[in-house]
């Protein structure tokens, strides 16, 4: 049985208040809370066993080493990667779609060659492919989502013609929720010898995720949302893939041997980390991975379906409330705008006079934006600690902005 | 007066012991120890404090952006850089310098342009312009240094060619110590209309540092290394410089508008900074900074010069070793190694048995070992809470050392 009130009590942020009222947090779109595990994993780290890793060869650095290196198949573990030298440590989502546009397309590309997008992408997995349209000449197709927010497989396969390279797209949309079957799109794209890159920024976070089983090529999982530290993350690179990649930051770590005249690279996944790592923040993602398999991804799943069932329901009885996206399978995001005059950001602002924090504006997410027809939404995305009792709170303090701007 | 006591009970690790001994801690060149009050600030940031910046209008998100963004003010002040503007938020120098070869140089540099480095570059200061030469045939110009380890600033100006676009120099070598006159370089450089990069990973650790009297284009730090957590760090680039740059990573935060056809980025700084950022640890840095600068730079640099004046004395009078370098102004920074047969991992085996942590190995910088005919050195460097007492046992441990090895 998951029992949500222990759950809870685990986050010591979640017992403060905010302008008085208690903390509803509903941002876990854009960044979740963190466990008091993983809080005291760093604090021990930088307390009791911290030295920089690889590099040395004295207690400390091995004893870091050993527990940084162990997050690498913590991370394989979660994903259910083969391996974990298919395991690229990175800051975040963001830099690990950057590495796969510098390392894999950017030297691959030719001008006209093209890659498949949803229209639901997050910049993080549109501008640095935009940068390759900008800069050699690639050409981005978007295949667009129905009303209901929900992306069809086949639309994006019938995307696919001769000169495409790359299918990139979203597991789960920040924005709607909508979960992508991208292990159909990686079916069909994989009889074309297409690779998926999949960003699993949301998805990851809320359901069970198998790479093996979903047959992607690049698999992006951001720490911070993940109930770990900021700063943390982690890329799945196919072996075959990531032996094709050229390095992308340069630095200590990633190579073999540096003269005056050449260079000579480190293997993978190594030869993709350059640099000092975030050493302490990816120890304290390999506790909060832990933490959420311990509660078990099944469980998590499940509290959360009861959320997003309680939540629509209960949005759907709000007849000036305009929700976008109702995906049967969705995730329990929520955006949102009210009829009438009032802006996403006055709304937040007074949800947030009642200690409930959620997100507005355009979720990193323009085209889709440009796609529903809206300038900006409220965004109200829930996680493993959030309550029934929290949507009734959410519903409580809407109806009062439909009072005040209504 | 400078109270090492009082500063060594700010750091917690150092009370504590490496095999049954006292923890040395001298490999502050790989990564430094973190005082309490940066631990309690990311403590207090996860635990009371978090939410994602930028992007929220609640109160959490409201209180994080505050906090993170004052940091790039502290960085300012910490570098006397004229303005926040010029100071661009990384994971450390390896991402900074990287962003500096992608984003300034890349564009710009056609095959023949030339680099100038010295032959005492960490490999983060080298790496990213061997990708250029690989990558687009830029030319890498070296300037070796002296016997003592010194750089001759005319050297470097000697090395200017019509071709020359760039010169990428250490401030201070993170394996000899040696400071580098960076402003005579600048002065130079910029009388030709060529910009210069400056590596301050060692030199900001330990000496003040102002950006605008050494006159540098763009000037690097790293947050580990100043007492702050890993993953932390910063830039300074003067603006005609950010003006001239391209964006690097793609997505959230810098960009403007985004659509299916076009992109337009936000202004700089933010405009290099792409997605959730390290919140927490760049806050860390922040106070690391703060404790820092509240201790005095010069009443830091006084104490190291004390250890260093120590340390070279004692080292000097152990006949069977020999010392890398020997830069009169240098850093509390010394490589060595042994006459006889005994490895430098073997040596930082048995000083480790001691509780003495050092770094054995390349140190990232082979073209220098190349240079001075060594394949690995011991590296021991100091930091703001070493004592001379602990030169002694590090002098105890070597003798140890030649003992079962000379």
């Amino acid at each position: 049985m998951y029992d949500v009130a222990a759950v809870r009590s685990d986050f010591p942020i979640l017992s403060r208040e905010v302008n008085g009222k208690p903390l509803v947090y509903l941002d876990n779109g854009a960044s979740a809370q963190k466990p008091q595990v993983v809080i005291d994993a760093m604090t021990r780290a930088y307390s009791h066993e911290y030295a920089n890793v690889h590099r040395g060869l004295h207690y400390l650095s091995n004893l870091a080493t050993d527990k940084y290196e162990a997050v690498r198949g913590t991370v394989a573990r979660f994903l259910n990667a083969p391996s974990p030298e298919e395991i690229v440590f990175t800051t975040g989502t963001t830099e690990a779609i950057n590495l796969v546009s510098y390392a894999w397309a950017a030297p691959r590309l030719q001008p006209g060659d093209e890659i498949v997008l949803s229209i639901m992408e997050h910049h993080a997995n549109i501008v640095p492919w935009h940068f390759l349209r900008e800069r050699q000449g690639v050409v981005l197709k978007w295949v667009d989502v129905d009303a209901n927010g929900d992306l069809d497989p086949q639309a994006v396969l019938d995307a696919i013609g001769p000169r495409t390279k790359l299918v990139a797209v979203t597991h789960m949309s920040n924005v709607l929720g909508s979960v992508v079957d991208v292990a159909a799109i990686c079916a069909g794209a994989g009889e074309k010898g297409v690779p998926v890159l999949a960003d699993g920024s949301q998805a990851a976070v809320h359901m069970p995720v198998d790479v093996a089983a979903i047959g992607c090529d690049f698999y992006a999982i951001t720490g911070h949302k993940l109930y770990g530290p900021s700063g943390s993350g982690a890329i799945f690179i196919r072996s075959e893939r990531m032996a094709e990649m050229r390095p992308f930051l340069g630095g200590g770590d990633m190579i073999h041997e540096v003269s005056r005249d050449a260079v000579s690279y480190n293997t993978p996944p190594m030869r993709f980390e350059a640099g000092t790592p975030g050493i302490v923040q990816q120890i304290g993602m390999g506790v909060a991975l832990h933490y959420m398999m311990t509660l078990g991804m099944d469980q998590i799943a499940a509290h959360e379906r009861s959320l997003r069932d309680y939540a629509r329901d209960r949005l759907a009885g709000l007849n000036w409330l305009n929700v976008q996206g109702n995906s049967a399978g969705k995730g329990a995001i929520f955006s949102f705008t009210l009829q009438g005059a009032a802006h996403a950001h006055d709304i937040s602002t007074v949800l947030d006079k009642k200690g409930v924090a959620v997100r507005a504006g355009t979720h990193c997410a323009m085209p889709l934006m440009t796609h529903m027809g809206v300038g900006a939404t409220c965004r109200a995305s829930f996680g493993l600690y959030n309550t029934v009792q929290e949507v009734d709170v959410l519903v409580e303090a809407l109806e009062l902005c439909h009072e005040l701007f209504g």
